[in-house]
């Protein structure tokens, strides 16, 4: 769909200018210099030529009978509307607005936005900003440089787009400070027309783009984003960072996105579910692309490493420990027939220590042996380029291996680039991601690896229960839809509407009542007043626990009924449970999103350690379980000290039916089991809000 | 006293070649490359001249009265010793063993060193190495490359020393592609005479170096590197990496370095103790250092942030809130001053944003603003360089504003060097520093404030107990130094002597006897069965707690006479402490550095969540203090969910306290108070253990 904004066959630039510190000059000098493989259309109404290339007074006059793929503007803003007229009647498929002065100003930018946006859509024209940079395409084929920025990349096979073209700038220049190459680059600045996910989506259907790389500050549309980079993710990897992850980041990005940011942890469970690796940092993230754009994604976790010194290796194994890698021994047929091949000196292990003096022979039969090695994923060189031995050949030994894509090779590169050219070019042409320091290799490496437990994860689909009562849900919700939280009876209703267990409970609206209720449940029980009007109501006496016989609980009743005077005074009466673990589940909309679901130990661990992990729905039943497994405290669910463990299955099961309840009833806007009393063989739910 | 070495006057090389790819001839190009300002003496039997220079056929016949500073020798192994005669009766001041087979092959390798050693001694020479690589000191008035490394550093103000050579020089390579010059580098080897802290020491004292790095995986000589680097820390900024920090990286590094190396935390407590700033990320630590040697260390955390693009800043901001930094807004007076001097679409607050199109001028007013305003440490640019306005004025701008050295200024630079050199030049001249990721030069800035609060940091002197009685303490250990274990009774007096309060207790021979120590002592008590001879006494029913009167004392003696049966049985009567917080405090000796001692919650923070703190003694109160509120759980001591708090002060005391008993007791290998049971007005230790 965006193949000609992607790929044009023409380019036009409605304020091209002859000033050179102009954009509209800049940006044909950038489509020439670049080598656009079609013709560029200056516009410029008082010009005949700008930069030697024939002007034209009006778009109109450009000899293009089926209309030109990509126009420039570079036009004041209240200009634009009717420039789009005429583009729209010359056929013009796509318009790039670099001007600004849109809805970034305020209102009067807005309202000239949302016109030329009217005409668009007449003419069916795309646009790609107002307020961008553009696009760029290295292509040999196109080479369309329809940008004013000034990093002019390699052809390659990593893609960037980012909300902020500040950002994708960052990451264009950080790729040709490294001397990799790159295909497609856009950003959309204000993005009225095409979106990231559509943008994301063309990337995933470029066959030159390996490694789609993506910025953002913060979603627009999260349930798009989600369906297309879950689509995108498992036609290849998307690497992606989100800024604006701290409450002084995200300040910061909604100072300037105009409130689009907030501190969310909701994008890193997008990427998560979406299979989309996540970076916290820029340049691990670029460095991560350079190895994902080349190598194969390795089967496991292991590491061989093959080092000429010991220090940066250490400092690799460092990381590697870090990420959760493994550097597992060789097996003894491995290290025979090593030892056989290398230096007497030589330390046949993992790692694998050549010594300086090491040869390309010797290289070589160590990669061969980790290709082999079954206990071996993937292969770290540790390589410095001592001036006494040949490190060409060294390097044309990995270059060979790298070609064979079984396991991935990643490089950390100890070498000056002026005085061994010939072993960066060698290693650069094979297209081995080579690094300057062993902690970015190790974390580069560490990425891929992750990036395999990501995508072999099998979350599985949400289990549907077809025992729950949607529409009995409904209706309570329906029912209490003017006030803003529920009262017990009604929040009790719906979670055994949805089967999620609760404590034996019941309502009473007098003393006498309260003691047959409390009969019927069975004692002790727990009493708290119930009533609309009254807000603190543990505060103002309306609850009382460990009622152990009708006496107790006909004196907690009338002792409420002084202390608290309401009209619509009533009685919630709950089966005491002593003992057990308090567990906190919880659920909060998430606006385009479904909800956010919440686990975690209650009381001091939620309270003083925030010990909660959090979940998007739906939330499939392996999706639960990690949830239980990744709190800091999980060892407590199993038991410690003599204590027993609690009831995992039921707690997996109640996470998954409260996500099936909001997501059936989106109206909720938050709603906690808190606590959930988890016994080792049944849990309760014994307290619980929601609001709608 | 190494000025000799680092700034040598004459330089000889033993074992000089004539072939290119030898170490031998490597370093005479290496000095003359460089420009070495004094003579050079290739030795060589057979060559008249090497690389043009006049060879002599033994050391003894180079015309140098006063000897020669520096020897290189370049020659195998078991010649050596030999050589060193020689050099001895020559006048040698210093040798340079760039050769390998000594220690590091093993007994053989290790007697020619002791061998050379001894020589060394009696002459008086000085050994760099051997199996290391050399020195290197740019300072324009030396130049002397004795190194056969291949990075030919520009005169700077970063030294840098490291265990490992390979690391080193990526570290030195990191400032040559940085652009960054460097003044002193070092790598021992072997390390058989000159050591880390003695060249951390001769660093200090040079008035060249600004700043130094330092890499270690881990410490031979815990004690004088703590007292050297305590010294060298005040006088300058020491930026140190310790490798081998996970079980994975220490494993590398002991197969290595040959056991040198563990997985310990006490390295990283040294640096912290000594006021040196640690690293965990070798590319993190070099370009912290770029800002080291050229800005004024930040007097608080509070960030003004100048930019000319909005995502970048995000970035940056992210990292910031990550390591406690602020942004604070501007005072109205700043706003209203900048307001007038900016375009008026800037946005002016902080991140103050000057647009692309922002000019010199207005970064200037930005700048000047921020190093008036009271409420800004130090100032982040981001300064993307738009084509068209003049970068080159902005540059020479922030050059100018840089020389006040009021407030650390640093810059995030997103340019291209090769089409805006003049910017990067003009920065680079001016010691701007520069970075290319947001998020790189935010962490250098945020070292900065890290350092400021380390420095400081005023730990005080450890406070000294005079009413503890030392003596009676030592005797216990003296009668008990045949025991790995101290028996119950040998603890609780060692804990007496040092006023360390416990849970009343004695000891009782049999049933009577324990009903009258519990009556002592005052009831409910608790009972352990004591006795050398039974090990596990609590699972063979040695233990019985909350006895509240004397039958049940001498039931529970009985039974456990009944039991045990053990000719040394005994019974060990302690006071039942019921309700508190368990805490536990411990002490563990560090080969020649004393002792870590240990503080957190007991029971499961201690064995779930690792929720405990380490110090080195000697731990002053401050640092006490600083453990009490550096766990997870701190707030637990403060008491929540209507839980009392405990009394700090009191356990920050018993922390100082057993800090003073293991320094004076240094035969204790480990002990243990756990639990120690703290309530809002009173602590108690109810369960200790001491190992010798």
């Amino acid at each position: 769909m965006l193949d000609s904004l992607f790929r044009p066959k023409s380019v036009a630039v409605i304020g091209a200018s002859t000033r050179e510190l102009h954009i509209g000059n800049r940006v044909i000098k950038n489509l020439l210099d670049f080598g656009f493989k079609g013709p560029i259309y200056p516009i410029n109404p008082k010009a005949d030529e700008i930069r030697g290339i024939k002007a034209y007074k009006s778009i109109m006059d450009v000899p293009e009978e089926d209309g030109v793929d990509v126009v420039h503007m570079v036009i004041p803003a209240k200009l634009v509307p009717l420039a789009f007229e005429d583009c729209g009647k010359k056929g013009v498929k796509n318009i790039i607005i670099n001007s600004g002065g849109f809805s970034e100003i305020g209102p009067a930018g807005e309202a000239i936005q949302n016109d030329f946006m009217e005409r668009a859509k007449k003419y069916g024209i795309r646009v790609l900003g107002p307020n961008c940079q553009g696009i760029i395409n290295s292509d040999p084929d196109i080479r369309a440089y329809c940008n004013f920025t000034f990093t002019k990349p390699d052809p390659g096979h990593i893609s960037i787009t980012a909300l902020s073209g500040g950002v994708a700038e960052v990451i264009h220049q950080a790729f040709a400070q490294m001397g990799i190459g790159t295909r497609i680059y856009a950003s959309n600045g204000n993005a009225c027309d095409i979106t990231i996910p559509e943008i994301v989506r063309y990337l995933g259907n470029d066959d030159g783009t390996r490694t789609i790389i993506l910025y953002v500050e913060g979603l627009r549309d999260a349930a798009t984003f989600m369906e297309v980079a879950t689509e995108v993710a498992a036609k290849k990897p998307v690497l992606a960072m989100k800024a604006g992850r701290t409450e002084l980041g995200a300040k910061a990005a909604s100072s300037h996105t105009g409130g689009l940011a907030k501190a969310d942890i909701a994008t890193e469970l997008i990427f998560k579910k979406a299979g989309i690796l996540g970076f916290r940092d820029e340049a691990e993230l670029c460095q991560a692309a350079v190895a994902f754009a080349s190598q194969p994604i390795p089967k496991g976790n292991r590491v061989g490493i093959i080092t000429n010194t010991g220090g940066p290796a250490v400092i690799a194994t460092d990381v590697f420990g870090d990420n959760g890698l493994e550097i597992p021994p060789l097996s003894e047929k491995a290290i025979s027939t090593l030892r056989k091949k290398v230096f007497p000196e030589a330390s046949v292990s993992n790692p694998t220590d050549l010594l300086a003096t090491g040869l390309a022979e010797h290289y070589r039969a160590a990669m061969d042996m980790m290709m082999e090695e079954e206990q071996i994923d993937s292969i770290f060189i540790n390589f410095v380029t001592p001036f006494f031995v040949d490190t060409e050949s060294i390097a044309k030994e990995i270059a060979e291996v790298n070609k064979q894509k079984r396991k991935p090779i990643i490089c950390n590169l100890m070498t000056d680039p002026n005085q061994w050219g010939g072993v960066v070019e060698i290693l650069k042409e094979a297209e081995v991601p080579c690094y300057n320091f062993p902690g970015e290799a190790a974390r580069a490496l560490s990425a891929l690896v992750k990036y395999n437990e990501i995508r072999s994860r099998e979350i599985g689909e949400p289990t549907c229960f077809n025992d729950v009562d949607k529409a009995k849900a409904a209706g309570i919700i329906e029912k209490a839809k003017a006030r803003e939280i529920l009262t017990a009876a009604e929040v009790y209703e719906i979670l055994e509407a949805y089967r999620i267990p609760v404590a034996g409970w019941g309502m009473a609206a007098n003393a006498e009542d309260a003691e047959k209720v409390a009969g019927d449940i069975g004692y002790p029980v727990v009493i708290k007043a119930d009533s609309e009007t009254i807000v603190h109501k543990s505060d103002m006496g309306g609850v009382a626990v460990n009622l152990e016989d009708g006496l107790a609980v006909r004196a907690a009743v009338e002792d409420m009924e002084r202390k608290l005077k309401a009209d619509d005074l009533k009685f919630f009466i709950q089966k005491y449970m002593p003992g057990g673990k308090e567990i906190i589940i919880g659920a909060k909309a998430e606006e385009g999103l479904g909800h956010l679901i919440m686990f975690g130990l209650g009381g001091i661990y939620v309270e003083v350690l925030k010990d909660v992990v959090f979940n998007l729905t739906p939330v499939t039943k392996f999706e639960a379980e990690e949830m239980l497994s990744s709190i800091k405290t999980a060892a407590l669910l199993e038991g410690v000290r003599g204590e027993k463990g609690v009831d995992r299955a039921r707690l997996v099961e109640i996470i998954q039916r409260l996500s099936q309840l909001v997501t059936d009833l989106p109206a909720i806007q938050e709603m906690d089991l808190n606590p959930v009393i988890a016994y080792e063989d049944k849990v309760f739910a014994v307290d619980a809000r929601i609001a709608i």
